[in-house]
């Protein structure tokens, strides 16, 4: 999908949270954000969001002292969602359909999203736990199960750090198949990388490889060709998070989208109202228009 | 106060509001779009939050087709205010304390600022209007009550169109004195400029002035003289909104800020939550800072 004027403002406010935690002085910070701005100002607005989001943050990278600005906060997150996950784990393996349960915490999990915002309070994350077992799940879980049961081999796109604890919990109702997890190639935002897989202890039920792209999303042309081959091949394609989303929009093979609608843009796209609990495929999006909506 | 590296990103949301209300086709926004970014690019960022707006709007105005982008907005807002105030001035003055409540309405009106979000849905307004007469009210209304009691000259600094029919309920509750209502002396943004304060009706109970600046604020060495020798003459100055209390807040005379705290940079400097409806001096604020905080 191609980005909206909307997606500027985020745009800037991404490279503002990247400038404060990298940037020692405010005289620095200011140089910095006029530096972006001006930038800013010859960028292809005809992009899709990731496909932007990426050269803004590799431009941030050039300028700021170091290429990972949002490593403490990423770090920050896997400990959170590290400590919280046994507890979930239980209840969700307890639960009447354990799949369905282990997709709402995953879901529940994609709020943990620097790029949509620029803080997520403790609070706000412990409060959508506290009310993810009764969320209404939106599009067709059937398909996704009937999916589930049939495929043989599962690509799974991961999309942020401390959010990958909770892929976790849905990978382990999957694991009678075949999983592969894809991560990020190079520190983007807060979006996972191999180190978060890791983290996660991803390598204990599943595949991990990087799909060698610096894009918060999946820009299919960005990726290395082993990234691609697994995503042609696989039985089916699970991607987390509204980047994936965003990047992947124009795909012709099928995959099954999981996310949390954070903004209107993505609303709009996918015609499901902000704060939704998506798992859908195209076909079960409302009003799903791959156009530019400026 | 100075603004923050926060601000900017709303700045560039407005930019986005303003060419999406004027630019016709997509690509004539996109192209103002990067106009006004490389031109930020540029922009003092040591300025007040208004003063900076103010420079960014003369340049959108530059930019488009037409002076006032916000006018269809203001009238709406101006239509939907003045159908609403006949049932609120009658809830008001059979209150017991109609001055309070009238304070209440006045602040629950400052929520019609196309500043701080692009969108105000009617629905929005409704409910905020339904839940207005319970609100507590931060600050020191007893000090207001006194000065207002005191007072034989009153300026009353309006901030939005829409908003202004609200700001007449008070004035209606402070009429045993003289009140002089200054607007801005040209449109920005959908702040309040004579034609609203006329839509509303102001000249039946208070003067009408504008103060010759262009700022979505009170920048006071940007305004007319003779609003000048108003605001250092009257006994009590009532000031609605954040761009007034922005730009403002340096001043030594005392000054009463009526608005809703409507995003983090307003609420640190002032020291009350998001959200809270606030009638306070300066000395009332918990926590105010006049720092720059970036």
């Amino acid at each position: 999908m191609k980005m909206s004027l909307d997606c500027i403002p985020c745009f800037i406010r991404q490279a503002a949270d990247a400038v404060r935690m990298s940037a020692s002085s405010a005289e620095e910070q200011k140089h910095l954000m006029h530096n972006i701005l001006q930038w800013m100002g010859e960028i292809d607005l005809n992009q899709s969001p990731p496909a932007a989001s990426q050269m803004i943050h590799r431009r941030l990278r050039s300028l700021l002292t170091t290429d990972d600005p949002y490593r403490l906060a990423k770090d920050q997150h896997n400990q959170l969602a590290a400590a919280l996950i046994p507890s979930i784990r239980q209840y969700i393996k307890s639960s009447a359909d354990p799949l369905i349960m282990a997709v709402r915490y995953a879901i529940t999990g994609n709020i943990i999203d620097l790029g949509a915002k620029n803080k997520i309070g403790y609070g706000e994350i412990y409060a959508d736990l506290q009310s993810a077992s009764m969320q209404p799940v939106y599009g067709n879980m059937d398909s996704f199960k009937k999916a589930v049961q049939e495929a043989k081999t599962i690509l799974y796109l991961a999309d942020n750090a401390g959010e990958i604890f909770f892929d976790r919990l849905l990978i382990e109702q999957l694991s009678r198949v075949r999983i592969t997890m894809a991560v990020r190639g190079a520190p983007v935002i807060n979006d996972a990388t191999i180190s978060d897989a890791e983290a996660a202890g991803i390598s204990e039920i599943a595949d991990i490889i990087d799909n060698g792209s610096d894009a918060p999303g999946t820009i299919l042309d960005d990726c290395s060709n082993e990234f691609r081959l697994c995503f042609k091949n696989a039985d089916m394609v699970i991607s987390k998070g509204q980047g994936n989303f965003e990047s992947l929009s124009e795909e012709k093979r099928e995959i099954f989208f999981l996310f949390r609608t954070k903004c209107p843009i993505i609303s709009r796209h996918s015609g499901f109202c902000v704060g939704t609990y998506v798992a859908a495929n195209l076909s079960a999006m409302p009003n799903y228009s791959s156009g530019a909506i400026l």
